[in-house]
């Protein structure tokens, strides 16, 4: 029998569900790719991956082909910390036709971007794809759109240095809609879930008590991140309290808020009645 | 700081290596690369791989730029089982120049195999390459080379099935100079080491904790090992007893003894005087 192919983004946000599996042996039953969000999006819809993180944009275009796998979600109820524009002066200060540098190819984060600019914030900005570093980017437009662990060093310093204006774009959104952002969730291939129900259900356990015991061990996974990232333990503590790995009821309305948001821009099929759907253990 | 860059091969006779790893969170500090022997061998000697396995002509090599980590390496004293030479006829009763399939571009096991058919048995045979595949590779030759879980399937019934005589390379090399064979080594690149050694000391002392572990834990190992492989638990908890993930005296001695061989083939650079060279944590 083959392992199922399992994605893993090497990102800060990732480490709640790399923490357990890196200590359970659940390794050793899974075929772990790692790549940038970009690719496992890709791999998960052509079929190269049985089970990943996909970009909420990426998953409601493919739904018809993935289930989502409860209770995981990149998520965060207000301030995200590593999702951000920067800007030259404030939004409420800025011409009708900014230049606005991206620095991610991330749809959801530029999307979510696109959606405060123009649909809250009444702006007509003129994007252009940017590699991620904020000096460069600054230095070439008015705003900047940056997200993972780049949007984290403007958060905690960089930005203040460059003296950017930093709108946190989960917090924003919240502002705008009341309700948490969902950034990207797990899902599995409908048929891969159907031929092995059981490998999934595995699967799916491994995810939730790696989450569950990152969420114990948080200061630990703090600790552990900040030997190897530019970041001190207490404000990646910080971090790991905003960004909330998860998908309960309130980030389920903001998934579906989003999706109808998202229709504007992308042929989006809506998501059915009681939807999304989800992958469901027996 | 930089995690180090440690090459992982996923093949049967490396899970020892691995079973402790998935267990301990060893893997969260470093950057784990899985690839076939070939790919990490290149990568280590190139410079994009800071740790690693290394097939043991590589090292031999490129021992310049290499040190070797103590107490591992892929080994068999006697029979290996996953090494092996297929043929239609036992050796003793070939012509003298046989057609022989390789169906593995493992430079030291192919290097095994031909000192063994020309040195030791005195044939001449015609090499060419083949995917492996022992049914299409004995269809097109007198005789076929295969390493991995391909020649263990060969070892654990599919040779009887084919009716061909099996000769496991371990077990010729053993009769022959009466030493272990070493077909695998761990090293480090001697400039990293240079520049981390606390980092590459956290490495092995890992490595060799999962290693230890895994010789603890033999039968749960091949229990779950079986679970995806087509072999039977008892079959490799057999195979796990004679690979044997180590580096001791007698096997330095046929390190040094393959190395003097292997000299006739390539341009190899004889092992200095007490060496090989050895990284020493401090």
């Amino acid at each position: 029998m083959r392992r199922p192919r399992v994605g893993h983004i090497e990102f800060l946000n990732c480490l709640p569900i790399y923490w357990g599996l890196a200590r359970s042996g659940a390794l050793l039953d899974v075929e772990l790719h790692r790549a940038p969000p970009d690719q496992l999006n890709h791999a998960l819809v052509q079929g190269h991956l049985d089970i990943g993180p996909i970009s909420l944009v990426e998953y409601l275009r493919h739904s018809e082909e993935l289930l989502l796998l409860p209770d995981l979600g990149v998520t965060a109820d207000g301030p995200v910390l590593s999702v951000n524009l920067s800007s030259k002066v404030p939004l409420a200060e800025s011409g009708p036709n900014p230049t606005v540098a991206l620095g991610s190819t991330s749809r959801t984060s530029v999307l979510l971007a696109k959606l405060l600019l123009e649909q809250r914030y009444g702006l007509a900005p003129v994007y252009h794809e940017a590699a991620p570093d904020i000096d460069t980017m600054i230095a070439s437009a008015d705003m900047a759109v940056l997200i993972g662990d780049e949007a984290l060093k403007v958060h905690f310093g960089r930005g203040e240095d460059l003296n950017l204006s930093v709108l946190d774009l989960g917090a924003a959104w919240r502002e705008w809609t009341a309700l948490p952002m969902v950034f990207a969730v797990w899902a599995v291939r409908r048929d891969y879930a159907a031929a092995n129900p059981g490998l999934v259900k595995g699967v799916l356990e491994a995810f939730l008590s790696s989450v569950e015991l990152s969420r114990r061990e948080l200061e630990q996974v703090a600790a552990h991140a900040s030997r190897w990232e530019p970041f001190e333990a207490v404000n990646l503590v910080d971090y790991f309290h905003k960004l909330w790995i998860g998908l309960g009821e309130r980030h389920l309305s903001g998934l579906r808020e989003f999706a109808a948001q998202a229709n504007r821009y992308f042929d989006v099929p809506p998501v059915a009645e009681g939807g999304p759907e989800f992958f469901a253990p027996t």
